[in-house]
C-alpha cells in the first residue's frame, strides 16, 4: 500500500487506534464516568462512527464550525470546549436548534450576551482554570465563579451544568508521579469549587475533566462527572516524553519521500515540511529541536531511530539530521515514515487519512469541517 | 467590513501587496534580471494575475500540486524549486506536455531516474547551497557540479539551464549590511561556478537567485539572470525583524475574536490558534517567544502595538500578553488583528482572503491547490 504514496501522507493504524479508543472507554466505565471524548484531534465523521460503534454518544469539540460538521451526522450532545464566541450568536442559535448544544462561560459579559441574544436553550459549563493559566475563572476566586453561577441560574434559555476544566499544565509533566499530581490537585480544586456552590444551594454541579495525559496515567477517574480527552485517539510523541502513552500506541505518522542525501553532515531532506507536520517541536535531551521522529516503512512503520530526527522545518522541505545506519539504507525516491510531535495539529494540516487497511477505511473520509 | 467578521479570517490589504509587488517588478526591470516570483506565499489565482497584470510571465512554486494548480490558470513557464520527488514521476510528465516547465536536481541518482522516466522535455537547474546548509550541492564541490551538468547534457529530455540558489541564511542576518552581505558571498559563489563550467565548455550557464531579504534590500541585482522572492508579496514579522521591509508594507494581517478577558495578569485570549496562524515565532529581546504581532483594527489595521504580542498558542487559542492601554480599551467580543510572524505558513493554513477592497477581491478566491 505504501508503494502508491507519492507525497507527504497520513498514515493511520487503524488497530492501535481502535485500541486506543477502547482502552479510554473501558476506564470511563470503570470508574462510572461519562466518555465525552474531544473530536478535534481527528475531525473526522468516519472515525466518529469508530467511537459511535462503542457506545459515544456525547462528544467535545473546539470551534462551532467543528461542532456544525458533526451535528450535520446525526452527533446530538455536542459541548464547545471554547470560551464562547459572542460574535458567532448566529451560529449557537442554529446549533441550538438541532442539538443539545454545551457552552463555556467565564465572564459575566459574555452571560448577559447571551441572555439577550439566545433564542434556544443552551447548556452552559464555567471554565475554571486549574493551574494551566490558559483561560478560565482562577479556582481561588470561589466568589467570582458563585456569582456567576448564580446569574447563568438567572437566566431564561441558559442552564447551569457545572464546572470545566482542561488540566493543560499536565503538558509539563514528565512521568506518571507528575500527571497524577496535576489530576489531585485539579480535582481537589474543583470539588472544593463544587462544595462552595453547593453550599450556596446551587446544585447539581458537575465536574468535567480533560487533558489526555491524565486521563490516560490515573486509573480511576470516579472523583469528576465526565472526562474529555481528545489526543489520546492518535498520541504522538508529546504524549510519549510525557508518558501517556508507549510508542506502540502511536496511531498516526507521516510517509514523506526522500529528495536528497547529504551523507557528508549526516543530513536528508524529505519532502515533508511545515505546511505537512506544522511547527511544534520537542527539545532533546541535547538541547536541540526535533520536529519529528522517524521510522523506516515496514506494517506501517517500525520503531522510532534512536539516532535520526527531523531537526528543521522549511515550508516544504523536512531536515532529518540521520544516523550512519539510516544513511547507508535509504536512496532518493524512498518512503521515511516521520511520527509527529503533536498529532493534532498534524492532522488539522494533511486533512486525509491513508488506513493500513485500506479495504476498511476508505482514503479522503478525514475531512474536516468545511471552511 | 470587519464588523461582519466572526472567526479567524485573513485581511489583505491589497494596496499594500500591489505596492510590494510593483516595487519588486520594477527593481527586476531596472536590473535586468528576470523577475520569477515565487507563488508559495499567495497560492492564489486571483493575487497570480495582480502579477500577470504586471507583466509577470514565469512563475516559481513549492511542488508540483501548486504547478499544477497554476498550469490550469494558463501560467506556462512554471520552476518547481524543490529537489525533484521521483515518486511523482507521472505528475511531472503530464505537466511538462502542458508548460516549460523547470526542475530541481542536486544528484546524479535524480537526473539518471529523469532520463529513464521523463516522456518530455523538461529544463532542469543545479540547486547549489551556497550557504544556508538545506540542501543542494556545496558551493566548494565545482568537480560534482560539472560532473552533474555534463550528464544533464548527456540526457535526451533534459536541459540544461544553470545553477539555482536559495540564500535562506539570509533569514539569520539582521539589518542590510548582513543582508548584503549575503548576496555578495552568494553571488560571488555563484559566478566561480559558473566561470568553471564555461571553462569547460558548458554555457550558457544563467543563475537564479532567490529569498526575500536579498531582493528586498540589494539594490542592483543585475549579477544574476533571474531572481524568485515570494514572501515579499505580503511580507511578515520576520521579514520586519531582518530588516526586508517597512511596518507599512506588511499586507497580511487575521483578525480574531476577543473571547476572555485576563485584566489581572496582563492577558487576553483571542479566537485564534496555531490552525490559524501557525507555531512559527520569533525570539523577543526578553527572551520570551512571541507567535504574533497584535494591532487594533483601523481601516485594516493601526501600528503594531508596543507592549503587546501573541506569547502563546493552543490548537484555537491564541494567548496576548496585553499592555494596560490595550486592556483598558478591549472587550469580551470585539476583533484584534494578529500580525503573522511567516506569512507563508498563515495564509497555507487560512487559505481565504478578504480584501480590504472586497468589491475588487471577492472573498475566497484565494484558494490554494487541490489537496
Amino acid at each position: 500500500m505504501l508503494e502508491t504514496i507519492r507525497k507527504p501522507t497520513l498514515i493511520l493504524d487503524e488497530g492501535r487506534m481502535i485500541r486506543n479508543i477502547e482502552r479510554m472507554a473501558a476506564k470511563a466505565r470503570r470508574s462510572g464516568v461519562l466518555f465525552k471524548p474531544h473530536f478535534k484531534t481527528h475531525q473526522s465523521a468516519a472515525i466518529g462512527e469508530v467511537f459511535r460503534e462503542r457506545g459515544v454518544r456525547a462528544i467535545t469539540v473546539s470551534s462551532l464550525d467543528m461542532a456544525a460538521y458533526f451535528a450535520a451526522r446525526q452527533w446530538e450532545d455536542i459541548t464547545v470546549a471554547f470560551p464562547v464566541n459572542l460574535r458567532q450568536i448566529e451560529e449557537i442559535n442554529c446549533l441550538a436548534e438541532r442539538v443539545t448544544l454545551q457552552l463555556l462561560v467565564e465572564s459575566r459579559e459574555a452571560v448577559e450576551f447571551l441572555q439577550k441574544n439566545l433564542s434556544r436553550p443552551v447548556q452552559v459549563w464555567i471554565k475554571i482554570d486549574t493551574g494551566s493559566r490558559r483561560t478560565g475563572i482562577p479556582a481561588a476566586e470561589s466568589g467570582a465563579v458563585i456569582d456567576l453561577a448564580k446569574t447563568i441560574r438567572s437566566c431564561r434559555h441558559l442552564s447551569f451544568r457545572g464546572l470545566l476544566s482542561h488540566a493543560g499544565h499536565s503538558y509539563q509533566a514528565r512521568g506518571g508521579v507528575q500527571v497524577e499530581a496535576v489530576y489531585r490537585d485539579t480535582v481537589s480544586k474543583l470539588r472544593a469549587l463544587k462544595g462552595a456552590l453547593e453550599a450556596e444551594g446551587i446544585h447539581p454541579v458537575l465536574i468535567s475533566h480533560g487533558d489526555t495525559p491524565t486521563c490516560s496515567v490515573v486509573e480511576d477517574l470516579s472523583e469528576v462527572d465526565e472526562i474529555r480527552p481528545g489526543n489520546f485517539v492518535f498520541y504522538d510523541l508529546t504524549q510519549l516524553a510525557i508518558g501517556s502513552c508507549a510508542e506502540e500506541d502511536l496511531a498516526v505518522a507521516v510517509a514523506c519521500p526522500v529528495v536528497a542525501l547529504h551523507g557528508e553532515r549526516e543530513e536528508l531532506v524529505l519532502y515533508g515540511g511545515a505546511v505537512h507536520l506544522s511547527k511544534e517541536f520537542l527539545t532533546r535531551p541535547d538541547g536541540q529541536k526535533m520536529y519529528g521522529g522517524v521510522a523506516r516503512p515496514a506494517q506501517g512503520w517500525g520503531p522510532l531511530l534512536e539516532s535520526s530526527y527531523v531537526s528543521s522545518l522549511s515550508q516544504e522541505h523536512g531536515i532529518v539530521r540521520a544516523g550512519k545506519d539510516l544513511l547507508e539504507r535509504v536512496r532518493v525516491g524512498d518512503l521515511l515514515m516521520v511520527l509527529p510531535v503533536h498529532s493534532c495539529l498534524t492532522v488539522d494540516l494533511l486533512r486525509e487519512f491513508l488506513s493500513l487497511e485500506a479495504d476498511s477505511t476508505p482514503q479522503g473520509q478525514g475531512l474536516p469541517c468545511p471552511p
